[in-house]
């Protein structure tokens, strides 16, 4: 069952060129594994917090991913306290794991009336709650959704590192890192 | 394409119910969503880390759950320093996100000699590297395994929170503590 090793994690160059092609597909292809990263943030507590994000946008010059989020959910407080977050994919199909630590900037307001312009209105859907996303509530449906861009806030995230890990026959995994230009540098598994 | 509401998600004493049921389903079917979670933890810099583990054990009674790992990995010195961890799930049968927010207690030693005993020589190498996990090294390839019960930790982790998001024709979510005996409260998606 151990999967074959695909000749382009055999050097770093093609590694990593590798990891931003799945990346990319991520955001063109709805069923890409990279689709749907997980995000993992700190809370005001240190605990570490996760969930899944829809990967909006994959930059692979300036090493930037941007994901949507409703402005209230908790993630916005979070890196609004500890602007920093690891984006986790376990990609099945290139039997890749991608782990991109970031620094994280939140745009809401006037910076982000473009983006809000060009969703749908099913998109929209996603942002704007009453009561706010997280309040308790008396039943499971209990809330209306009030779309509204002052709801968008999009969390762009600037990668200072990627460790990229490739299951074959033998793994192998690597560090990249902004600080050296990417050049990568092999690690054990 | 929204996809439709499972009947045990409507009240939160079956949603709570069906989350240690797709644990459970994770930890005896290889296949199952719930076998692959995503592991966050906190390192030294307050950085949040993730990576993909193996569901080992779910203990519904306990709430607790368990995982495997080399001990020279960079989560064990990480839990080590900061006892806390969310194991992340994306259920994509289920419609079904688990957020399991959890303490952590690292074992080691003759504490884990039960457990390496039952591992087949398959499973067992993957405990065991020299260099040690994480070395920097000229070749993706320049590592040999050693397995060694000395390389085992098995993390056991202890359930403070769940939050379980169900994805239906209108989204579902809960908070469950073990605070007040996992009684649960709907919130705003």
């Amino acid at each position: 069952m151990t999967p074959e090793t695909h000749e382009w994690a055999q050097s770093l160059d093609t590694l990593h060129d590798q990891a931003w092609k799945r990346l990319a597909r991520g955001v063109a292809d709805r069923r890409a594994p990279c689709r749907h990263p997980t995000l993992a943030t700190v809370d005001a507590e240190g605990t570490p917090q996760a969930r899944t994000v829809v990967l909006r946008a994959a930059d692979p010059k300036a090493a930037r991913l941007r994901v949507y989020t409703d402005r209230h959910a908790d993630k916005v407080d979070e890196v609004q306290l500890t602007p920093k977050a690891t984006v986790h994919v376990w990609d099945n199909v290139a039997h890749l794991q991608l782990r991109l630590i970031a620094s994280v900037e939140v745009l809401i307001g006037p910076a982000v009336e473009p983006v809000w312009a060009q969703l749908s209105d099913h998109a929209r859907q996603c942002y704007g709650f009453s009561p706010a996303s997280g309040s308790a509530i008396d039943d499971g449906l209990a809330y209306d959704k009030q779309p509204s861009a002052d709801s968008l806030a999009v969390l762009e995230l600037t990668l200072q590192h990627m460790e990229v890990l490739h299951l074959g026959h033998r793994h192998r995994r690597a560090r990249f890192s902004r600080l050296d230009g990417w050049s990568g540098q092999w690690v054990t598994p």
